[in-house]
């Protein structure tokens, strides 16, 4: 009896009214009762239901003893419990009329043995039912937009910034729990930990995300594909919207043997892997580094014009890097028009270079170096000859943090196009700090200036994806 | 008249017993007066004589009109005054016996016009006299074994860790102006801006750190090389005692005119560079990050026999870029003996491979997980088969960094091969401390398992370059 419902919208997933939840409700340690204390801790509003035969509240709520007991009903249900538990579960949701259960037990298909059994018992309740099944062994998700999230765990940060980035992945490494997504205010739509894929797969959650209006960019980590022909029409519809970042590990063979091993699966030849990347216009991404850090460049800004970039730099020989990652980004080194290098010069006679040196006008000593440098700043940017810049910005004591931030509210009106900057001192409390303050202002900010060159690079390069050039 | 002095001998740079600075020395702003505030503040115990016809006194010292005026012998100078005041005051230094000089000043070669001619005129005094120059333009060089620097500007930290590693560059990046070794607890023995070389060199600068007891690592930033034979031979000095670890941006095109314009120099063909940093046996490096984090590979532990890594990760999907990271780094992926694959098993089924997923142990309820962790390390670092180890620390909360370093304190008796370790998490702060808490016991910990595999693949390549196997 095949449903009408269309089963393709992960909504269910990410947007339920109502939630079951199955686990140990024992307090405090028990991984149903985190669930729980997460959701309220997030300001999720749907209607909440613990299961557990073992407690009859949780946290001042009414625990049930089974889903057949709950008389509403049920958008998802999130299950960790074990495994040989899992399926009679998922049975009785499917019976229930649940639509979506992310099962967040381990120990099913890549543990080998009876595992692989219990996964294939879900396999089959998907096949017959109408339910969907994101998992198992996964952190599972989270939406930024209402606060749901499957993570038992204890998270130290009450709230992550509501933003544009969805970071996908197939390892619990994507959880809240190891992410400093809370202290890096990083802006976070969607995460989701797609696990060992019974049902829900990468090209699912890709045109789910395709169609999600608070998603701006999409960093995914893939260790392998179910169908290469469904991914890639899902990815060709993310790429027509917004950017498309690919981390896809286990270029080595020891590395595919590694991947092979860790979700059950096969991973596939690399070279097919890389042409359908660049095919679909997707941007692959090289580490785990690049998938947590280059995606901010997309969430506050417009996209360059064009890959002229111009790096604005305190040191000169910091620079000449920045240009190799510049060129080995797809970046070309701006020129500055003749009336821009005339102005430059005026304020100091070698300014007019690119990089740019900011150094010296800082010893300059008649006027504020911030008001100077914020003059060199907005000249760069509206020379017609550049697209984007890289600044760097020294932040020696905790009182420049103010006049930063003042010198780029300045800036604000003064210019239109993206900027990535590089932050740098002596003390990590106050690079944390600059740092935040500049993200809070919607300027994507990195502690190596490399990082803040490549993500221009990929910015520049999603452009010409876009504009069809690529 | 040529002396008899060996002039190739750095130690009156490093290891002056008197120094004279020329420098403005009005309060707090004054760059001579920052010089003397920075020596007293980093325990320099040498004589300190402040120069300046403007000043009697400086922080309750005698500051003296001219340098004739000190009646005692003079090792080195720091000089930072206007370029056309500087080839007088070099001269009156090598009148008096000074035997060298740090000149911080910049506007010479590299602003071009009448830079260069008083560049120039530097040349011809070290060309007729015994006195030897670092500079100009360059934030100069700081010894951690006596407190000795030349940097004029205001420095928070209070004191930098001493230990085994030596950054080398021609940038002023390399001053501790702009960098975190005070939060980091980088293990710092000298640091050396060569700046515009007028007359020492980077192949001057490596015979010294060759002899230099206290320095374990060279890390070191070249924009061009002077000398390309001297340089070689310098470079193998310091290969045979110690490792060599070279970053030379430049490599485009583009970088190279960069590199062209910044220091005034003449950056050379790639390739050549490529094959002559090979065949002295120095380790290449690619960027800024590496430059500053790989050295601490080698500040506190032996070199691995072989290069046969073990990885241990808390989550499968995050061992599959550190496989493919290895073997990028000439690494290979250790197999464990049937004994050692057996005592794992035992302890939980699938943690015979390697990567050794640590994951599914931390929810193994009857025992510590902190023991059982240990013991997996323990058991994987005494193998036959490896050689060394990349390993995943999970710091949640700040409670944890107590229990991680007691298991690393119980560790230490049960293994004797090097580890790099990996900290994440949720908080900055935690992250941080856990970072100071195992460098300070002498554990390289990175933020990233890819830095931390990258590490011991470099460790792992010096010893094989020892070894002469290279």
């Amino acid at each position: 009896m095949e449903s009408q419902r269309d089963r393709s919208n992960l909504k269910y997933f990410f947007e339920p009214a109502s939630v079951a939840v199955f686990g140990s409700l024992r307090e405090v340690f028990g991984l149903g009762y985190g669930m729980v204390r997460n959701l309220l801790q997030f300001g999720y509003s749907g209607k909440i239901y613990p299961v557990s035969p073992y407690h009859s509240e949780v946290m001042g709520r009414k625990a049930y003893s089974s889903v057949e007991e709950i008389a509403d009903p049920i958008d998802a249900a999130i299950v960790i419990t074990p495994p040989p538990t899992v399926p009679p579960i998922v049975e009785q949701c499917a019976r229930k009329g649940v639509k979506a259960v992310i099962i967040i037990s381990e120990n099913f298909a890549e543990a080998g043995g009876k595992g692989v059994e219990y996964q294939q018992q879900l396999v089959e309740i998907v096949r017959r039912t109408d339910i969907r099944i994101i998992g198992p062994n996964t952190v599972g998700l989270f939406n930024a937009a209402n606060g749901f999230l499957t993570n038992p765990y204890i998270i130290v940060h009450k709230k992550i910034r509501k933003g544009g980035i969805a970071y996908c992945s197939q390892t619990g490494y994507v959880g809240m729990a190891a992410q400093t997504w809370g202290d890096r205010i990083i802006p976070v739509s969607k995460v989701c930990d797609l696990g060992n894929k019974c049902d829900v797969d990468e090209a699912d959650l890709l045109n789910y995300l395709a169609d999600d209006p608070e998603t701006k960019v999409v960093s995914m980590h893939i260790e392998d594909v179910r169908d290469g022909r469904r991914f890639m029409e899902a990815a060709r519809k993310v790429v027509a919207r917004k950017p498309l970042l690919l981390f896809k590990p286990g270029r080595s063979q020891e590395g595919a043997r590694a991947a092979a091993s860790h979700a059950g699966s096969l991973a596939g030849n690399e070279e097919v892997y890389d042409t359908a990347i660049r095919q679909v216009g997707a941007i692959r991404l090289h580490n785990w580094p690049e998938y947590w850090d280059m995606p901010r460049i997309f969430a506050y800004q417009s996209l360059p014009q064009g890959n002229r970039i111009a790096i604005l730099t305190l040191a000169g020989g910091v620079g000449v890097a920045a240009v190799d990652t510049a060129i080995a980004s797809g970046l070309s080194i701006a020129r500055f028009s003749p009336a821009t290098a005339d102005k430059l010069r005026k304020i100091y006679p070698r300014l007019s270079n690119n990089p740019v040196d900011l150094g010296p006008i800082l010893s300059v000593s008649d006027n504020n170096p911030f008001v100077v440098q914020e003059d060199v700043i907005a000249e760069v940017l509206n020379d017609a000859n550049v697209d984007c810049a890289a600044i760097s910005v020294y932040v020696g004591f905790e009182d420049l943090i103010a006049i930063i931030v003042e010198m780029f509210e300045h800036l604000k009106p003064r210019i239109a196009k993206p900027l990535a900057l590089w932050i740098y001192g002596m003390q990590l409390p106050v690079l944390d700090e600059m740092y935040r303050q500049l993200e809070e202002r919607g300027l994507p900010a990195y502690l190596d200036l490399e990082s803040a060159v490549r993500a221009l690079g990929i910015a520049a390069r999603y452009s010409r994806i876009k504009a069809g050039h690529a």
